[in-house]
């Protein structure tokens, strides 16, 4: 059963998934659906391929520039600045947003090594300084890196003379507070805001 | 981003894998292990290629007969009919059992219109009457279906003059008594073995 092994050891690269998943996947695949595994194989290879970082704004993208950078409907006025693409197609979804994003894959964190050179910020310097972004929003992650940068980025952007936002924090929609920690609870308290 | 969001859709047809999950991989294999899934596409194709059933017992294999088959020291004098060929590698590395395998592929289903024949059946009888079978032993999962297929089967046996056996039923190994249902517990009562 060589070459189905070395399928359920080549699968296990996927996060999440152990021995008995990569099992499944792997019989899946073989017995139940072998026309969705060639095409799913063909994809990932094409997109692996072609598939790199957009020139101007960091995402993924098949194209040199990305399908939001090459929109002229979408205004440098605003630039949002996310972790990872996946947070684009997040922010994507539930916004109406309307400017450009930059992408830093990853955030400030001296522990492993990511320094402002390693997040390229100056491609966002010189997309700041090109542009006539009037406000930074800053989209990093509430943890102690993605606030940490977002300091860092507030800096920055305050030398360039431009406003720089941060995502409100408090009570998810739809959270009872019994669920919510300590920690946010009191942000939430704290910024209260007139009904 | 139209090549990434074809990837997304490619990988949901993974069971158990949404739209959520399938961006997550799909990022994943795009920006940290490029390598690995480019090993994964390559893999696959080869193994959707090349795998197919054996010719004796019907598992999984990339040779014409598998490697149980092909090995002469496995024998002939028990035959343990399996549903899959994931119950295969289960057993295979549970007991020390010595004999050959014979993969079902389903079991007996009137509603699903599966019949002896979508079983192949046929080539159960052969490997049969072509060896030197002394027990058939019935590893079909203990559903409906699968007691059903054993009953089926335990009487095709008993016509070649083969004995049946069935997989005992009890009390899981470190199992507490609580959490076992009833019928189990009582089929586990009433055969309960001396000390």
């Amino acid at each position: 059963m060589s070459l189905i092994s070395d399928l359920m050891s080549a699968i296990q690269i996927l996060p999440g998934v152990g021995p008995k998943t990569a099992q499944r996947l792997t019989f899946h695949l073989l017995q139940k659906d072998q026309s969705g595994g060639k095409h799913l194989a063909t994809t990932l290879l094409t997109a692996i391929e072609q598939v790199g970082e957009c020139e101007t704004c960091r995402t993924l993208t098949e194209n040199s520039v990305c399908k939001i950078c090459a929109n002229p409907n979408r205004l440098y006025n605003q630039v949002c600045v996310v972790e990872t693409p996946a947070d684009i197609i997040h922010l994507e979804s539930a916004t109406d947003f309307n400017g450009k994003y930059f992408v830093l894959h990853g955030k400030l964190s001296p522990i492993d090594g990511m320094g402002p050179s390693d997040l390229k910020l100056q491609m966002l310097v010189n997309m700041l300084a090109d542009s006539e972004c009037k406000e930074l929003i800053i989209a990093t992650g509430s943890t102690l890196e993605g606030e940490t940068t977002a300091q860092y980025l507030a800096h920055m952007a305050e030398q360039g003379g431009i406003k720089a936002t941060r995502l409100a924090h408090g009570v998810p929609l739809g959270g009872d507070l019994e669920y919510i920690d300590n920690s946010t609870l009191a942000h939430a308290f704290a910024s209260r805001t007139n009904l």
